[in-house]
């Protein structure tokens, strides 16, 4: 992560490396893993990126490119929500083949809502990508974040894509102008990359991110037919040797324990899309079931700490939120009881201000699934016991509103079901996120 | 409505009738029904009520009665939380048999997650009222509201009842005192009653309720196993003859077109209770089919009419919401659109301040069901259209953010694929709702 913030929004959130490597994800873990300062979409060999300003936000960077070296193995994942945006239909067809050269995204439109023309206007974003790479369109993935229904002003796009193609290298600096660049209500550009020794040599993986508001992502796989909540996007890359099937598999198992488990509010966006090119600079294919689990732990830890930025940067947050639900009869029921947990307005808002609220844990686990016993569930905030077989314990109040004030506070839900269990992150709800969602447009 | 306020609260709601008798209620209408100056849970004959001060709070009403002259047939609608309070599986009990003769509430506690000693103490609520009035302990209905997690202090009731009793009476002003005493985060107290003409003559049909916050409701009748979002709380009574199955019936039918439509912040309390008492002291009994359509719509009008005074007072609420979900293949289908549009946190921030971000509303429509056509869908805002096609029409932005700041404003959703439909009510999201509910306990 980048320690900078962007100059129009002040950013209240401390970024350091070390915040993201904490308590928050020790699942998947990154035992084996290298962490690279200043990591980003560029650290895989391979892979070029641009950041610009073209005209489509007033003055911050509104435009960005990743692009590889040659056509090479990629996959996606997409928001289920049946509202689809024209990159993201265009970014399915391409992806049909397993391969990608190249990726343009523009923020500050979304390019929803805009039907034909929309589907036209992605064409074109990839064709004149295509031209100025000397590719073909086809191999072109696109990616558009911002206002809902307003067609995209191509003539900025037509000036700006080449002049992107002409900013583009392989330096930090580079990568880091593309995470700001598809920013919307990002206080900060978030990116990581890290380096995996494998059997046969190092691979690295790395990304980019953005998220903010209209975050509760439910990604699917290009090749299937799914459910996202938010304007989440992020975009990993790796020099590893991949095939497009393998990949496909690392990146939806990823998923599973990054954005697909997070949420800011729960509104999944038309836009989110989650990708990963594999350049096979390295020379280095993951050859052995030890080696695929290693870099399988790469590239879900890469895809784990872009999704807490996310979460961590979310609309008005002060917190992160973690919600380990355990004990449960299958993980469904955890998922549904954790996400229950991490969408509550009215726990969202107890978080904000340290109300020592707990009965408010309880309605959520209670709403999230039939089939909860109330006298069986045990809570902890903070590592603070306050619900054992579903009643309150004696505990400080003081005490709980301390713990659930830290930075990043983890609430332990244990059912006493099963052995099931999952985790969903989320942030707290702010008097912030209502200003700055009332005030979007204007 | 009463117009007057809680002392403590002072409230921004006009609460007059014909804001209630408004445009938001056409369904199921109220062709046939006069509706009652200052009417409420003891305009329908054999019924008293009474609200006092026992000691829960420091100071404002925290307990009412309703008592019928003798055991009258009774239906209730519960929570379908899995974690429900103890006077809630109380209730459940009482109402296996169909009837009941009293209840007593008590706001400030919700009496939720105190395991076997909640459970001794709602049954001692219930046996301090029946000794008081000469009745049965399962004769006697319970219901709390409050914090959850905390045992009753059982000495305030123990004195508090019996006064409750001395205090009780038929007049308006005994159940205006009721109203006002199930209170919590409620800035008006929610009364109305109507009466209407059968063939034998005429019944009247009222009741209160209360809501605030832990508002979506979803409720089952007693005989089910249920799901509810919030505490709501509401109380019905009539002088009409009713037995216990078809009176059930109507309970239920009621439920669905007000307290199961309606959601300020989508959590289901543990609390939640709907109760229908008749008392039969009309005489009058619904003969024929016209007259039970029409002793129907009297219910279904002061269930409908109660829910919306709920929504109106919703935590930080300034306006109304409607959502209107129209050409679904299926009700199932348009009720999970509605309240997906109804439940989202940007399109009720969105209404809050008049932001003309139309494209939230498609967001919401596309993640709200799967078999969403996106180029079908149309939308109109207070009448004005925005959407058709899928994608945006022309209209005025500053015209669209008047349409979406007045008190009560429509939204239309047409999803052009079948002919079913529902409605969904909520209120806006605002920074005082973030306020409220970081500084409930303090």
């Amino acid at each position: 992560m980048s320690d900078t913030h962007s100059d129009s929004a002040p950013s209240v959130h401390d970024s350091s490396e070390d915040r993201l490597a904490g308590s928050a994800s020790p699942d998947p873990g990154d035992a084996g893993l290298e962490w690279l300062a200043e990591g980003s979409v560029t650290a895989a060999a391979g892979f070029r990126a641009a950041g610009i300003h073209c005209g489509l936000k007033r003055s911050r960077p509104d435009l960005a490119l990743i692009v590889a070296d040659a056509s090479v193995p990629a996959a996606g994942m997409f928001t289920t929500n049946r509202v689809q945006a024209a990159p993201v239909r265009y970014c399915r067809e391409v992806l049909a083949g397993g391969r990608a050269r190249a990726l343009v995204v523009n923020s500050g439109n979304a390019n929803a809502c805009t039907g034909a023309q929309g589907e036209r206007d992605a064409a074109e974003m990839a064709l004149i990508l295509a031209t100025a790479l000397g590719a073909e369109a086809d191999e072109i993935l696109v990616c558009s974040t911002g206002v809902i229904g307003r067609n995209l002003p191509m003539d900025v796009l037509r000036t700006g894509i080449p002049a992107a193609v002409e900013a583009l290298s392989a330096a930090a600096e580079s990568a880091d102008a593309a995470a700001r660049a598809i920013m919307t209500t990002d206080t900060v550009p978030k990116a990581c990359a890290c380096r995996v020794e494998l059997g046969g040599g190092s691979v690295v993986v790395g990304g980019i991110a953005k998220g903010s508001g209209m975050v509760g992502p439910d990604l699917e796989l290009a090749a299937q037919g799914g459910a996202a909540h938010a304007t989440t996007l992020a975009f990993l890359t790796t020099d590893a040797v991949l095939e497009p099937t393998p990949l496909a598999a690392m990146l939806q198992r990823a998923a599973e324990g990054s954005f697909n488990s997070i949420t800011v509010d729960g509104d999944t966006s038309t836009n989110d899309t989650l990708l990963l090119l594999a350049s096979g600079a390295s020379g280095v294919a993951a050859e052995s079931a030890e080696d695929r689990l290693l870099l399988q732990r790469a590239i879900s830890a890469v895809a784990q700490r872009l999704a807490l930025a996310v979460v961590r940067d979310g609309e008005g947050a002060t917190r992160v939120l973690r919600f380990d639900v355990s004990g449960a009869v299958d993980e469904g029921q955890a998922r549904r009881v954790a996400r229950s947990l991490a969408n509550s307005p009215l726990i969202k808002t107890a978080f904000h201000a340290g109300e020592p609220n707990w009965g408010r844990l309880m309605m959520a686990v209670g709403k999230g699934d039939r089939g909860i016993d109330p006298d069986s569930i045990a809570i902890r905030v903070g590592g603070l016991e306050v619900v054992a077989g579903g009643m309150g314990t004696p505990h400080d109040a003081a005490e709980l509103s301390r713990r659930m004030t830290t930075d990043e506070v983890v609430i332990e839900v244990e059912l006493g079901l099963g052995a099931a269990a999952a985790t969903m992150w989320t942030c707290d709800l702010s008097a912030e996120y209502v200003r700055i969602n009332a005030t979007y447009l204007t």
